[in-house]
Order: structure tokens, then C-alpha cells, then sequence
């Protein structure tokens, strides 16, 4: 299987990032995790995503905050399909990372996903993955299943719980 | 190869639309063009998104407007990649679908492109399936050639007509 | 009484959505507590709201933060009065909610009441109820005359100790 | 059947307002509309929705732009619930109207739909009388059939006409 | 000298509002302090502006939040001039609170200062009241003398701080 | 009676501020008409500010648009009351404007009212003026009859209207 | 001198970046024009940026719409200062373009002037490079006193203007 | 060299401008500390800015939030370049501060950097100052090469720490 580049434009962004690259590792895709700066490594972001086809990645997603350019500096270098996860930061709410990194011009997509949103740019380069991918499609609708599960027991529990408090207070 | 699905919510939306469409074509991609609401037709909607990947569907576009429900509850009913596109309304310029589309709880991405961003839409749908199809990937990267090649001759023209200005003026 | 039904996307919410339910407890009106995602349960959810009406629910409170489409989502398959409480989450503050709720297209509407309104909406759940409710209504006005003298009381209060403060000065 | 007051802050309004005006004309519900300002005639205002329930009305409908307070001026005097639709303005395109709507403080609720939302406001209005009206139900129902129908009907047209194109061009 | 009246919403935003009140107790204007709300107490809020000139007031200050329709609910009711002081809420930081302040109807204006602006509100009540206040006036600019003071005080401080650091650096 | 100072950045703001001296003027308040830049004229604008007391000026208005200094600058350099108008520009509707005026520090208020509130900017200083100016006080309230009495004229022609149209569609 | 260069990321930008030219010309200060693109010539971008001071560059001027990455981008290749131009778009307004462009990470600045504010970006450029060209800080103090000038001159205009039509209405 | 003034409209603001302070250090730029109010002291503001050339300074960069009128102010009375930061403040998260200082009147620039970038204000100021100074610029120059290697080590940690556990978990 081709394997998912997880990029952050610093290291003060893993904390996001973590939980897209536990996400990759319960689904059983290979992955590498780098630290690649749009501004302060431009050659070496460039040449990564120059390469990534090459290197086997099937998918890049970037963690970037504020004026977030990091995956679209990525997506003007390959073709592969970029994933921008806009990272929250104290000022504005990730305001300025998701409109810096969903904004593209035309000829430049970044597959944006919510501000901090790394577990869905997980389960979205996982879903792309699995376009070609059978066996992870099965893992994927089984995480749905798992998912969906999981809501229905929470309601049972919910709901059981204010039926005797109703029930009680009448 | 896999099919692209363009669906948009109201069929006011296709004026922005058509560009997503035109775009796909130019790429000879094949897709389909329907018009589903997630509110008024929520049943045909679902059931669409359940059938996608069987009837030969590798990625969904849907585009909507103001609350913009589409791309999340196609998103909910596959696992097939889909790509939010999120329309300008008058009132609050597009800032209500944006966060509509791409603010998405965990476990169910929506991979948003811009404010009616039809033609990277297009592109990141074609990314996707190039992931597993080489001749696609060819004409991705041929078509980013030419993107760059277009920009470059406005450089060379727009750069002689101001370098004449700029020595005329002296 | 037709019953109200008081729904959460995700059992997170519950710490807001509990002031709802209290609010109904006070003034008598029946009620169930369910936990419905609109994208992780779509069936169930859809189920929920379509026999709503038939299991005697009289109004539906959807509580959902972020891409918040529950509200909508329970609107699309019912035509009771459907109430949307928009859930405050960080990086936004409650505007991706509040306009995911509110900005719903022509034809399916959402009563949305402000971010976080768990209060509010219960006591406008009543007040639809209290329409053909004779008792309810006047549970509702005494509601609004106890919260009338407990803020003329708090005049009294404080108006009385600055009015000390304001003699001592001078 | 009881009425539906429509009002207004300013006559200027009425082009918006005039779409929920239509839309209860069309669903048969008996609705009389006003002009009635928070701030220019407070008096008026609050005296016309202190005697709203005795004057036959089931539910108000309060349309303003701007720092819209009229919605609110109604809903604190009286317990009949009160739509607001947030007219949008030139400056910053009617969120200080939806916020000036939508935030109210607990205890007195305001059921806010969309920016400019008439329809919805009557629609939500019908909902609202239709909880005690079976036949008003059976209206709505019949609606939201049409309106389903005439979504099909244009996916059949749009689907089919880009099958033609997308053939064609092969 | 009239009384300035200083008004708030609810008793939760004394904290704020102490900060008015004792700006004024430093300049020597004399207040009430009141607890009115615009929907909770609207009758009593109506009658206080109404009667606030020949009850001796000069100038009103209304603090509030959210859909802060309190001073623009007194405006309404008096040609005093009404001040609003919109209180910050943890949603949206404000911007409600401020916007259904400041963007008032042509015909009845208010007053607005920055969020949480409790200081500023009462020396613009000063100001306004100074006016026709010879006494007010030279205190005012007392005042200012010495807020100016105090910045050059704190600039000679913090030039004298780094001027030492920055040759102790050499 | 005192003068008001209507200031404006630019004389393009000319068209919004014209209905603020139209406003004076029928009010029967004198005025004089300046423009004055916060930027380009920083020195005459301060010394405008620091005579105007003594010049006759009672109250100052001050227009300006994008990052709206004008009103700020001319309240650092007098206590007279100094109205703001934040006027409306295409980019980002006024918010800059609004926020620019409105977000003082403590110690130097704004008056601000609402976006492009040049009427209202008007009457606020006839408000200011009329505290110790009884004529003016009438002339208030007679206008505020005047506008209470149009809106209920209007409400007549409306209300009339649609009462025979409703008839006539039963 | 050193030159500037005026760097657009479309030629579709020209009609807003003519205006930085312009002014650039009018100030005798050499300039070249150029279009590229952050995304779609991102090495050519990287080159220029590189080799700019090598080439006589003195100040380079980017502007950009939308996720406005070309000024971050050059600044990243490039010690000379960098003055970004975010330009206005129809759906956010330019707030995109301002947050793209201000919000840089720790480490690489770009200098930003308003949305659309080309004229702003030309004299901000003339004045970094008159630091060290006396010369240009005459002619830019010899503007500065013209543009002084043209708002007096208004002034004196409309300050009669009305002066005359305030006593002809008394 | 030619000084750096780091100015701030409030000593409150010193925790944000130290960091620019310590970078100017670092890089062996002298600078002096000022705390001015445009506000608060209008006239000793002005003086600074006026004689800042002939003092010795070749840039100013002014810290100040809310309506951020320090940065404008200073430039209305210089042809230095002024670079403005904007402080955030809890209300409304720094917007206030950005758009006051970056929205300025054509013919005064602001270089405006990011919220709280105080170091990149520092940065600038050196980039400005070494378009005249190779021996800053080769300083700015080896600082961007540490950057970068800062950032590149941080790289090979975590890319390695990844791959461990990425093949630990197979």
C-alpha cells in the first residue's frame, strides 16, 4: 500500500498531529512523519513533495496554523492529493489557518479538513487510499460500524438514564 | 475508470457547478450529474451515497450553500472520498457553507476546496483517482504544466510592457 | 401533553443539554433524552424523526456543535417544529453551530435559538406546546413573572446598596 | 384556526417580509401584518403583543435588520412563541441583525431561522399551529411532497442532460 | 448636577460595572445604580427612561450582553443620552453584544463604547454632562493631566530600563 | 447654544455625512463643517480638537472609514463629547471602521454610533446639547413624536392592505 | 537606487497593482513588474526571490488574493523586506487575503498593508529605500506636504461651503 | 547603524514587545524602549515621531491593541517606515488591533506584522535597516540558515521517533 506523508510546519504543532497518525496506525497504513516548514525549509518542503510520488506516499497531509501555507506549498509541487488540517492558535480560533489554507487559487487544491481536525485528515487520506484499496475499505466501513456502535450504546445509556428520572419525578 | 458524482443541492448552484464539470471533462474523466438535497430529498440523498461506490463511483463533489448539509450527509452514507464545495450566498459571503462543510465532527471527513472552488474540486477529484491511475497522473501533471506555462507568458508580457513604461518614463 | 424530545449528537454535549431538561422537568412537560449523530446514526436519526409525530412527540430540541446539521437533519423528516441549540467548541467560538443551524435553505426550517441556549430552547419548546395548552401556558407565566420579581429584587438590592455607597462618599 | 401576526421594524422590509406573507396565503392560514418598531413606537409594540393571545393569535412573526430588537421587544411580553428573521443589511450583510436575534438571554426565547428567512419563518410558523392542527399537518406534508418532487424532477432534467453532454464527448 | 443613572441587564455583570460607577464616585458626579431588564422587567425598564429626566438624571449607562437590547430598549423611552457599554460573553467574544449596541435605527441613537467599557462610559457621561458643568470640566482635564502623567512616568521608567540594558549589551 | 463640529476624514465621505448637517440643521442646532485627517493633517486636526471648547463648540462628530482614527484623535485633545461614525468600505463592510472607533482605551471614550449612522450621529449631539438646553429638549421629543407618528402611519396603509387582500383570498 | 519589484500572483491583479506603480513612477523610484505564482510557478517564484537582492532589488512588493501565499512565499527566499498586498475577493471580503498574508510564523516577516492598499505598499517601499537615500526622503516629505495641502484645500471648500448654506438658513 | 524605536501605547504591552526587544539584541541593533499613548499623550507622540530622523532613528515599531492608533499615529508624523503590531486582546481576539493598524488611509503606510509578532516586527526592522547594511543583512542571513536548521533537526527527531514506532507496530 502507498504510504501517508504526515507533515507539520513545527514541531509545536504535534499535539494536533498525534491523533492523525494513531488514527493511520489502527487502520494498518504505513506512514512517515516529518517537520517541514513552507517558510523557514522552503527547498526542502518543495523537494519532499517533488519526491513523495517517487517515494511511494500516496497522500500528504499538512498541520500548519496562523497564515498556514505549509499544504499549499506542498500541493504546488505534486499532484498527489494534499490534506490541510488548519491548526487552532490563541488569536483568532484557526480563522486565519483555515481561510490560509482553503482559500487555494484555482489550479491548486488543498482537501481542507475542520480547524485541529487531524483524525478526519486521517480517516480522509485513509478513504482516498482505499479508492484502490479493498481490503482497507472493509477496515473502514468496520470503523463506521464500530463508530456508529458506539453512539447507539451512549443513547441507550442516555436515554435509559432520563427515562427513570422522568419516570421518578412524576 | 472510477466515475466522478457532482452533485449539488439546489439547481441554482450549477452555474458555479458547470466549472467543475467542464473540468472533468477536459481531464476525460467520466462522472455524473445529479441534484440532491440533503433537506428536501434527504432518502434519495442517502440512498445515493449508500449505492455510490457499487455503481462505479470513485469520488462524490457536492456542492451547497448556506447551511450546507450536502457534502456531510453524502460523507455519512460512504466511504468513498467526497469533496465539499461550499457556495456564496449574498448575506454572510459563503462564510456560513464554508463552516458548514468543513467544521465536520470526527469520524466522517469532508474534504473542502474554497468558496465556490468548482474547478479544484474537479482537480482534487482527479488527484484521488491518479493516485491508482498513471495515465491520469500524466495529464494532471501535464495540465499543471501548462497552468505554469500560461502564467509565465503573462510574466514575459506584463513584465516588457512595464520595463517599456519604466525606460520611457526616464 | 405531546412529549418533547430532546436530541444530542454526541454524549459530550449533555453537560449544556441538561439544563434543557431541567427547564422541561419544572414546568411538567414530558420529555425523552436521546443521543442521535447526524452523520455517525444517519438511519437512526432519520428513523427518529420520521415517526416522531406517531410516537407523540409534540416538538424536537436538536443540540450539535461545529458542522452542527442535526437540527436539520431531524427537520428534513418531520414536520414538527424542529429547535436548534447551537454548541459553543473552541476554535470558533459557536459561529460554525449557530450558522450550520440557522442558515437553512427555503423549505425546511429550524427554530434556532443562541449558542449554548439549552435554557431557551425548552422554554420555547413549551411555548409551541402552550399554544393548545391552557395549563401550560400559565405554568409559562408564572415562570416569566417569578423570573420578572427575582430580577426586580436583585434592583432592589443592589440599587439600594450603591445608594448607601453614593451618600457615605459624599 | 388561531392567526399568524406578521410584523415588521419598517415598511422597508416588506420585500423580504412579503414571502412570508405569500407563503401563509398558500397554506391557508388566517395572518394579519403589521408595522410595528421596538424603538420608534415601544409602546405599540409591547402593548401589541401583550394582547396577542387574546386577540387570536397563535404565533408571531417579528422581521428587523440592523441591531434588530424587535423579535426579542415582542417575545418579553408575552409567552406566545415569536419567530425573528435577521434582515440582512449593506455594512456587514445581516449578522448584526442575526445576532441581535439569536442571542437572547435565558428566559425569553426568540426562534430564529435565516438571514432575509421568510419563508421559513411562515413555514415554521405553520409547523408550530399545526401541532394542534391536523389539517394544517396534512398541508405541510403535502408540501414538502411537492417540494421534494420538483428537486426529483429537476435531477432527472440536469442528470440527464449532462449523461447526453459526458456521452457525446467521448 | 443631574445624576448619571447607571443601568445594567442582569446582576451578573456588576463586575464590569463597578468600574463605571467608580469612576464617577472619583470625579464626584452623583448616580443611581439600577437592575432592569429590557426582557425580563420591560415594563419597569420602559417606565424608569421614560421618567428619567424629571427624575433628575442627565445621562443613562446600560451595560449588557448577547443581544444587548437594554440601552437601546431605554433610547427608546427618553431623549437623554443613552450610553452603551456592550459586556463581553464567551462565545463570541462580544461582537454580539456590540453590534446589537452600536447599530441602532436612524431616529434613536446609543451611545456605545468598546466592550466591557465601563471606565469610558462614565467619562463619557462626564463629558456630556461637563458640558454645561464649568466644574466637571476642569476635573475632567485634571484627569486627563494626570492619566498622561502617568504614561510618561511609565516611560521614563521602561526607557531607563532598556537604555541600561541595551549598553550594558555593547 | 453651543455649536457641533461635523468633521470627515476625506472629503469622499461627504454623501454619509451630509445627512448628519441635514439633521442639525432642521433641528435648529448651528454647526460647522470640516475636513480634518487624523493622518495628513495630523497637526490642524489636534488643534482644531484642543480650541474647540473655546472656539464655541459644544460637541464634536467625526467620520472616517477602514482604520478610522479621526474620531479617537480628536478626543485625545479636547473632553468635549466626540461622536464617531465609522463609515462603510467595500472590503470588509465597516468592521474595520467600527472597531477602529469604537475599541478606545480607557480614559479617551468615543461616542460611536452605528455604521454609516450619520442621522443618529446627529441627534446623539442635539441629545448632548439639549441636557441643559430645554428648547432643544422639545424639539427632540416633538421630532421623536413626529417619527413615532410616520411608523404607525405606515403601520395603517400595511396593516389596511393586507387585511383585504387576506379577505379576498378566503 | 536599488529597485522594487512589484510582483503579482495573477494578471488579474494588474488594475489593483497599477496603482503601486504608478506611485513608484511618480517618486522617480525604479521598479520591474512581474507575474508569478506561489503555486503556479512556484520555482520561478523561489529564484526570483533568491537572486532579488543579487539583482538590485532593494524592497519587493507581493500581492495576492484569496489564501494570498506570494508574499509569505517570497519572503521565505529572500532577506530584503517584503511588503504584502492582500487583494479583495468577492466571497470573505479580503479578510482571506489579509490573514494569508499578516498572520507569518515567528521568523519570516512580510511587511502588510491594507486590503487593496497598492499605493500604500509603493510609499512604504520609498520609504524603506530613503532610509539611506536622502534624496527620495525629500521628494516622499515633499508628498506628504502636497497630500497635507489637497485635504486643507478641501477643507476650506466645504467648511464654506456650508458655513454659507448654515447662515443662509437662519 | 541607525536606531530602532520600540514604542508601546501601554506598559501592559511590554510582556509581548520584550520579544522584540530581545531579538533587535540579538541581532546587535541599538533601539531605545518608549511607552506613548496617541491617546493619552498625543502631543509628546508626535514629537517623537517628528524628530525621530534627526534623533538617530532609521525605523519605529509601535506595539498597541484595540483601536490601535499608535502605529498610525507615529507614521502621520514621519517618512520613517513605522511597523505596527498589533496586541490581541481578550475581546475579539486581536482583530480590532489588526484592522486598526493595517487599514490605513492611502498616502500612510503601516508595515503591519501579525498578531502579537512582536518578533517578527523586530525582524522587519533589521531587514529594513540592512538594505544599507551588509553587515546586518549577513547577520539576518546566518540567523535564517539557524532557523532552518533548527527546524531540520527538529525533523530528523521526530521523523525518526515516528519510524520506530511505525515498524514496531507492523
Amino acid at each position: 500500500m502507498k504510504k501517508v506523508a504526515v507533515v507539520m510546519g513545527s514541531a509545536s504543532d504535534l499535539s494536533v498531529v498525534q491523533k492523525a497518525v494513531d488514527s493511520l496506525g489502527n487502520l494498518g497504513v504505513p506512514f512517515e512523519v516529518r517537520v517541514l516548514s513552507a517558510h523557514r525549509t522552503p527547498a526542502e518542503a518543495r523537494e519532499f513533495a517533488e519526491r513523495a510520488a517517487e517515494n511511494g506516499f500516496g497522500v500528504l497531509i499538512a498541520a500548519a496554523g496562523k497564515a498556514a501555507h505549509l499544504a499549499g506549498a506542498l500541493a504546488a509541487s505534486t499532484i498527489l492529493p494534499v490534506i490541510g488540517i488548519p491548526i487552532c492558535s490563541p488569536s483568532v480560533g484557526g480563522l486565519d489557518a483555515l481561510l490560509s489554507t482553503v482559500q487555494m487559487p484555482s489550479g491548486i487544491p488543498v482537501a481542507t479538513v475542520g480547524i485541529d481536525g487531524a483524525v478526519n485528515a486521517a480517516l480522509l487520506a485513509c478513504e482516498i487510499l482505499a479508492v484502490s484499496e479493498p481490503d482497507l475499505a472493509r477496515r473502514l466501513l468496520d470503523k463506521r460500524r464500530e463508530d456508529s456502535e458506539a453512539v447507539l450504546e451512549k443513547d441507550r445509556e442516555v436515554s435509559a438514564q432520563f427515562t427513570r428520572k422522568n419516570e421518578g419525578s412524576r
